[in-house]
């Protein structure tokens, strides 16, 4: 067995915790009703091929295996620990194992973090002890755990079968739902089911890591309420799903159900939509309902990936290929456009009234004949432009529909699909109606590994997730780009700030952002009636707009600060007097740098560009577009940084409202290449100074050729070590 | 039997057909492979009580019912025929029947308007023989019909179950699949069923007055992919969602979709939201996933309506707890605030660790316990601020999970389930883990009428479907108003512009606009230097915009027809002279009437209005926000003329941006009962002006107080009677 403190690189320590050959259950019992005996049953009726060691001070055998006072009395260190006790009996329990030289415990009470001020500072005194004896926790306020393959079980669920789903689920009802399911639709197994309950010790970074290393497990599948450390995971789900996929759901999509989460487990959800987009990010499928998830896990264990998103989908009814055309285009997939010759072979096989145009329907050609079916699908994956092929309809049930003396052909139907599926790249997933009835022919096909689903909605949707992890597969690797490094002018103004123990005024914030290349307006700071003239002068024939600069005034226009579309040097002059009265009468104590004069932007498409440094995920980068609606709409795009080149061009093509960018009602496009440069400089700059919280350029204005930023802002942290 | 010129009024002939004393199948067969062996099938198995004539001139027998060899040889006329041969055969067979008496012909063939120009040919000789012979057609092209509380059925589909849902589906395959999954659910059952195919003759409208008639049926539901009639459809919609739930499921909700539904029946599907708006309009509940429809029709059918939309969850775990309360959100509705006696009676039944703040978790204190559930959800139900509950979880599972004998105890929290359900007007639903397993609890649930659902998301879509039905039903109902009729000013206009064969020119739109109470901004039309000069007098000191009028000049801005912000007489020159210059230029030969000075409109929140005459439904109004975002993004409502207060008021609170109308990032908020007004006006414009075919208001400015049309353009029908 692998010790804990495996020293080979890149290991997992769970190996050792979740294939242990010894278990100490402590607190086992002989009723029924405790977790200690559910435990104990788990393990027994599972078959669990390691020694078990029962400890409970009052029996002598628990089911019969023989029990032991306590862990120090146990005749060798076992390999795990699962402790059923209450939550105040464990941190001294924890450290009894690790005195025993038990590397990993399980955790199963309740009353920790999650119950208030007390229960975490319960929590802090276990995780203390643990640290200092070297134990490895899992959980507490975990559902449990089960590795199939290793005939571990310590949640007692039975007629669970062995497969290649890895779960880690923060719900145990979650798990139970997908065991559930999976005992329905049949043939669909298990591989390890992990309970991270409240993430004190090793969280869902750890787990995800195990199950990308552990080889029985094909897909890695969570139900996420909150992250321990999401930055952590992030990196993580980066490195796993580059070999196998990684499905997500995440609760807390509203504000109603985050604080559903929060009081379950007591993790901070953080926003939805941008713990999505990160989550895409790096590689993981995530799915918007939890009727979703086993479908979706099961399609891409099996299938793992699609070479493109057009689909044919060949029907033997017209309401379902319709309903199929319109989940097919909700879900990103294109109806695939079959060539000439496919239609012509498609033809030969079909009655006249049969439509070969995709959806294919075969208009009771297959009534009597169901294996006609395989045929056709035979015929549309052979056309190059198909990537993927849907099958909806009514196969496996034709012998109940129509006469059983069918179920012989539905049989070859169902072989000639196994063979389509095994041998090419390109995906076969079928939706029956008769799913549910479980036919011959339809088992024959899952357990060949050709998914077979009760609803086209999940269908459709395993096949979006299939061709979203082929595009993530097949995007272009980027070189790593240079260690972003402060400059010069930057670390003075910087530091300058900090010692000052203030923000960036604007025209720092943007001298910051020239530095960087980042195209800022032409400005000019002016503080008294020479300057004022000399800008005049300067931009003569612009209209310029003006705002007071001032460490004390975070509201420009709030204090009368912001005057615009000013031309003349007497509109100028009359705008500087009334910004000083009005921001001293605003803000009399108020230390006033200036003035800012710039030109007026020209009119464009207004965009704004975000960062932030997320508590969980890090550094942070939002594009969106600017004005009232989409603020409204909140239709914005965030990525982890520091940013690759294909994710800042993802960031604009994501937007709901991205044909804005490429010019409507008449108006040209913008240049798309000079925002993703924007985005990519500004992720820079967030590495090369740790100091800045947060960043925003609000609005950015985009031409056809380049951007203007009109208003930046620069916050500091006040936790931060000195900058660069 | 009632004959099918029953002159009872409001009946519709349809029960005639549906409920028929005697049928006749042309084409009867001892085939297996056919149709008329098929129907015969259904109707010998189903214990049809009525007279059988097969008609087959080769048979003496068909399944042992004596044959006929033709609908003349029949001893009777028939009620009902049911037409099993081909297309070609069809005209000829119909007229047989009318010949014969028979009232109504099921055609199954097809071949018809479908499949191309012969075929609508075809279909419209067959419908024009059976209106000179008094012949009502189901079909072509039709999947059949069941009646189940008549022992009717011409699908020969098995294991149906009599029950109280009726179901009307352009698609046979989507009845299958609704009959399997009611198969696999238990206790759900249908009543009547009718495929109305090409809709030849009877259609959807026909259709859902019949089930809204019959006493079997408790919810309508509808598979559409297209309408014959779209306007009579919302009539007929309208009058049955009075008094008992419609259920739609409309596929065609992307342009793939439309494509495939339009290959399938030939139908036309036109704008999906719209179409979704118009039913909702008319009091129907539209579903948007084909595996919501049977959920939805079940919980319908059997809670009907909720008094409001604030539910209280019942959860024994976090996880699924969580995901309830997401969906919820998402779906409209509420999580209801729990009165703090209501929490402390939870408190005083519930484990500590328990969370009574909705949703509840129970937090294992029912693991031995499982009927202390239905205590929790009857505590709930006592609350005011509840207006429905829904239990998630394992419940019904219990007995499996933990321990059997717990299966007494879950029975009896069934039965106290059962009598909360029956108690009050509070609908209780229950998701559960083990639906698929179908244990007896669950059982118990579904037999009393209590809707149990195998997922979360089913379970809050027909919360959210009572919720709505429930504030359908409970709007004030408004007093019709009195018919609108043309102004004298207006008829003369529109008479005008018809009889020089044109459309509106921009200053008549306005004018007749006005004559409706439309507010409209000052203008005048200036045609010389003189009326210049008094237009630059009468409005010094605002700036105004010029427009060219010109009936042969539509896109004003391409001509260069349009100048904004002008001030004081020498700009007006000069713009009216560029004007009458280029647009001469873009269009030498137009006739130009003039220029339009109007003030320009001060800053406000841009809206749009539009009419139009849509095919199928009829004048349908539009409403959105201006700008290009919400050009993109396609946020806007519709609503069928003539609107209702409520209607108008609707569609201001259905834009996903409606918040803009309310004022944000400091903007005051928009006069909405101005809008609301002119949405009104606007509608009874188009009810007074049947020569009106199309009506753009685009912008109008909204402001704090009222509104200014800028921008109005109306076209007018050439194919429509001299106007009024």
């Amino acid at each position: 067995m692998t010790a804990i403190d495996d020293p080979s690189p890149g290991k997992s320590p769970l190996h050792a915790l979740l294939a242990p050959d010894s278990v100490a259950v402590i607190g086992a019992s002989n009723n029924p009703a405790k977790r200690g005996y559910k435990a104990m049953l788990g393990l027994v009726r599972g078959g669990y091929a390691g020694t078990i060691y029962p400890i409970n001070p009052k029996a002598d055998a628990v089911l019969d295996v023989r029990a032991w006072p306590s862990i120090d009395a146990v005749p060798e260190a076992p390999a795990l620990a699962l402790i059923c006790t209450p939550a105040a009996t464990v941190p001294e329990l924890v450290e009894s194992c690790g005195r025993r030289g038990v590397k990993g415990a399980i955790i199963l009470a309740s009353g920790f973090g999650e119950a208030g001020a007390d229960g975490a500072r319960l929590e802090e005194e276990m995780l203390r002890r643990a640290r200092a004896c070297g134990v490895r926790l899992i959980g507490p306020n975990t559902s449990g755990v089960f590795n199939l393959h290793h005939r571990l079980n310590l949640l007692a669920l039975d007629r669970l079968q062995p497969g290649d789903i890895g779960v880690v689920s923060q719900s145990g009802n979650m798990l139970l739902s997908l065991a559930l399911e999976a005992e329905h639709h049949g043939q669909v197994g298990f591989s390890t089911y992990v309970g991270p309950g409240n993430q004190s010790d090793l969280g869902f970074a750890d787990y995800l890591r195990y199950l990308g290393e552990d080889p029985a497990t094909r897909v890695a599948t969570l139900y996420i309420e909150g992250f321990s450390d999401g930055r952590a995971f992030l990196d993580t789900a980066r490195r796993v799903s580059a070999t196998k996929p990684v499905v997500v759901y995440k609760s807390g999509a509203t504000a109603q159900g985050q604080r559903s989460a929060s009081s379950h487990t007591g993790a901070l959800a953080g926003s939805y939509p941008m713990t999505v987009d990160l989550l895409r990010q790096a590689g993981v499928s995530v799915v918007s309902y939890s009727d979703d998830i086993l479908p979706v896990a099961e399609g891409l264990g099996r299938l793992q990936r699609s070479p493109g998103r057009r689909v044919a989908v060949i029907a033997d009814g017209g309401g379902q290929a319709t309903i199929a055309a319109d989940r097919l285009a909700e879900a990103g997939l294109e109806l695939a456009t079959l060539a000439a010759d496919t239609r012509k072979m498609l033809a030969a096989v079909l009655f006249s009234q049969a439509s070969t145009v995709n959806p294919v329907d075969v208009a009771g050609t297959t009534d009597d004949h169901p294996s006609l079916l395989a045929t056709c699908m035979e015929i549309v994956a052979a056309d190059p432009g198909v990537d993927a092929v849907l099958l909806v309809g009514m196969f496996g049930g034709y012998a109940r529909r129509f006469d059983e003396s069918l179920a012989d052909d539905e049989m070859r139907g169902a072989e000639a699909m196994v063979e389509l599926a095994g041998s090419g790249d390109k995906p076969v997933v079928v939706y029956s109606l008769y799913a549910p009835a479980r036919p011959p022919a339809l088992g024959r096909l899952r357990q060949a590994g050709v998914p077979v689903y009760d609803a086209i909605e999940n269908a459709v949707n395993v096949l979006a997730a299939l061709g979203d992890r082929g595009a993530y597969l097949d995007r272009p690797l980027e070189a790593p780009s240079a260690p972003a490094r402060p400059g010069p002018r930057g670390q003075d103004l910087v530091a300058n700030a900090r010692h000052e123990g203030r923000h960036l005024l604007e025209p720092e914030a943007k001298a910051l952002l020239a530095e960087y290349g980042i195209g800022v307006l032409e400005e000019r700071l002016v503080r008294d009636a020479d300057e004022l003239a000399e800008a005049a002068r300067a931009f003569a024939g612009t209209p310029v707009a003006m705002k007071v600069v001032s460490p004390d005034i975070s509201h420009k226009s709030d204090a009368g600060g912001v005057a615009l579309n000013l031309e003349g040097e007497a509109a100028l002059t009359e705008a500087y007097a009334d910004i000083m009265r009005s921001a001293g009468e605003y803000a009399p104590q108020a230390r006033i740098d200036g003035v800012l004069v710039t030109p007026m932007a020209p009119q464009g498409v207004e965009v704004i560009v975000g960062l932030m440094r997320d508590p969980t995920f890090g550094p942070v980068v939002m594009f969106g577009l600017g004005g009232v609606l989409v603020e409204v709409l909140e239709d914005v795009a965030f990525r982890a940084a520091p940013l690759s080149r294909g994710d800042a061009a993802a960031m604009l093509d994501q937007l709901k409202a991205r044909r804005v960018l490429d010019g409507v009602r008449g108006a040209p496009g913008v240049d798309k290449n000079a925002l993703i440069e924007l985005l990519l400089s500004v992720s820079r700059l967030m590495e090369a100074y740790p100091a800045i919280a947060e960043l925003d350029l609000n609005p950015v204005i985009a031409y056809p050729d380049g951007y203007a930023v009109v208003d930046a802002r620069i916050l500091l942290a006040n936790d931060v070590e000195s900058a660069p």
